[in-house]
């Protein structure tokens, strides 16, 4: 077990929320159809000029006011996101920073794994605070909505804002993650990609390429594959577990893989149909949802599982501590 | 103690040596003048067309080999890069997994902090280790000739392509880190930039900002505040650590680091000279060429320090083992 306590949660919906509906009647789409096929009714875009360290901010500053920490108590800052963040030279991380009023009191940087970075993050956050290094901020911070066009319907029509933070400290006992399972397998084609305007030296769009079952199929499985690995270096059966938090990509993934897992609905918290694909911030934003609205108790397991572009895969399995 | 082992290093250099004279030609200054400023004589800029990833693979495989272990044993890769590597989304890191043939065998992912980007990885990984996930593998790639244009002459005079690995993995008695300190202050005014292209919708270019010698005062001063304090925390005096690295933007920098510390240069290890200022990939550099050409012996200690855009600074004191 890797001792570690979620000390607080947060998440932010920048701007204001944007119907599918809306975006259906830009690009000549049917709404019902598209809110069918994904699941989303509405998502949220910040308006022009947004900083994405800003939203970061606002969600951290709400994660350490759940945790009662203080922002200088902080040894650490984890910022994630999937769109460069505000600059690609230094970390968006400094701004979080100074955006909470730090001056050096902590070190702060950049980690990026498509949708897998906000646990990605958790990982690296729970393994400093294990050897002395906390407590830790993660923030996982996604302006999606710069990065599609309504050329594109595909990305337009899903992709969404969003911030999600977590404050992690010193677990007590029986209290942490009990096993982590994280993988990444680049040898398969990319079916998301954001290309890096410094390297083709023009503007660049989150594309979604073909479709491919048998890769959706291969990520499923190594997903799969994960959280039964935990939950065997934990000894705890999947039926044991009282939550599971799942990437939302869209509604189908969503109910394919706690079908998969054989979890009924009401373990886990859907949060898809209002926030949209949020990337990284998917997952921070169920965790959040979870803490906040849901009789999470002491001794209680939380599986976290998520899958992104890379292919990025894996699983946490976590203990709620008293 | 982070008790932890550097297993192997490795550096490279992609494309041919450009001469200080040559670049100097091409935009009118005087070469003399900018060598005795810069203290760099060549640097190299990858062919068009490289990918990060390939460099990034090439040393990463290098460091493996002189560690001795196979790709397929290491649990995660850290990729370090300000540029953004070579997609925005999903991490780079992935493709320098697929170019080690590794499948799904460990996770993978991008971390960026300027040019403290190699001891924020460290850091990771030996806290990774630390906690039972190891060996990991980290890797700062920097193709900075993609940032610049002849027509910005700070930038295109200094900057330059490299790559450098380190494989980290159990720690014997006695062997690891002693003492760490890593900050960053965003509060200050940025004095290195590369704004997000995705975020202002044109292309951009790594841009040194007014120089400013108040900030370098304040930056020089964490940076030496840091050694201090991982020295104090070990209970070493500075005079009886054996090495010291420091990140190398330029020969003055290097050298104005040195001074404060009083350290003598032969038990340092000067690498701007020849291969430019190559932000995260610096320090790596240095460690590689430390290791590989000095008579390092068991025990000795040598203390890593950086400074880098943010800000962000720090030092690592690592003791090397039997």
């Amino acid at each position: 077990m890797i001792p570690v306590r979620i000390l607080g949660t947060a998440s932010v919906l920048p701007g204001p929320a944007v119907t599918t509906a809306e975006l259906c009647a830009r690009v000549g789409r049917d709404a019902a159809e598209v809110e069918r096929k994904t699941g989303i009714h509405t998502r949220h875009f910040a308006p022009p000029g947004t900083r994405a360290a800003d939203v970061a901010a606002t969600a951290l500053r709400g994660a350490l006011e759940a945790a009662g920490v203080e922002a200088k108590a902080l040894r650490r800052i984890l910022c994630v996101t999937s769109m460069g963040g505000d600059v690609t030279t230094p970390a968006t991380a400094n701004r979080v920073a100074a955006a909470l009023g730090l001056a050096g009191s902590c070190d702060a940087m950049d980690v990026s794994n498509a949708c897998m970075g906000f646990l990605s993050a958790f990982d690296l956050a729970a393994r400093s605070v294990a050897t002395g290094l906390g407590p830790v901020g993660i923030v996982s911070v996604e302006l999606l909505s710069r990065t599609t066009t309504p050329e594109d319907p595909r990305p337009y029509l899903v992709l969404g804002d969003a911030a999600a933070a977590a404050v992690l400290g010193t677990g007590r006992p029986g209290e942490g993650v009990l096993g982590v399972a994280l993988g990444n397998d680049g040898s398969f084609p990319t079916d998301v990609v954001l290309e890096n305007p410094h390297a083709t030296g023009k503007p660049e769009r989150m594309r979604f390429l073909t479709p491919s079952k048998e890769m959706t199929r291969v990520a499923l499985e190594a997903l799969l594959r994960a959280a039964r690995s935990v939950l065997a270096e934990a000894g705890v059966a999947l039926g044991d577990v009282e939550w599971v938090l799942t990437h939302q990509p869209n509604g189908s993934m969503l109910e394919a893989i706690l079908r998969a897992l054989d979890v009924p609905p009401e373990r886990s918290v859907r949060v898809v149909d209002t926030v949209g694909s949020v990337g990284s911030a998917s997952l921070g934003t169920g965790l959040d949802r979870l803490l906040r609205t849901r009789p999470v108790k002491p001794g209680d397991r939380i599986l976290m599982v998520g899958v992104g572009a890379g292919v990025a895969y894996g699983a946490v399995l976590y203990q709620v501590g008293g």
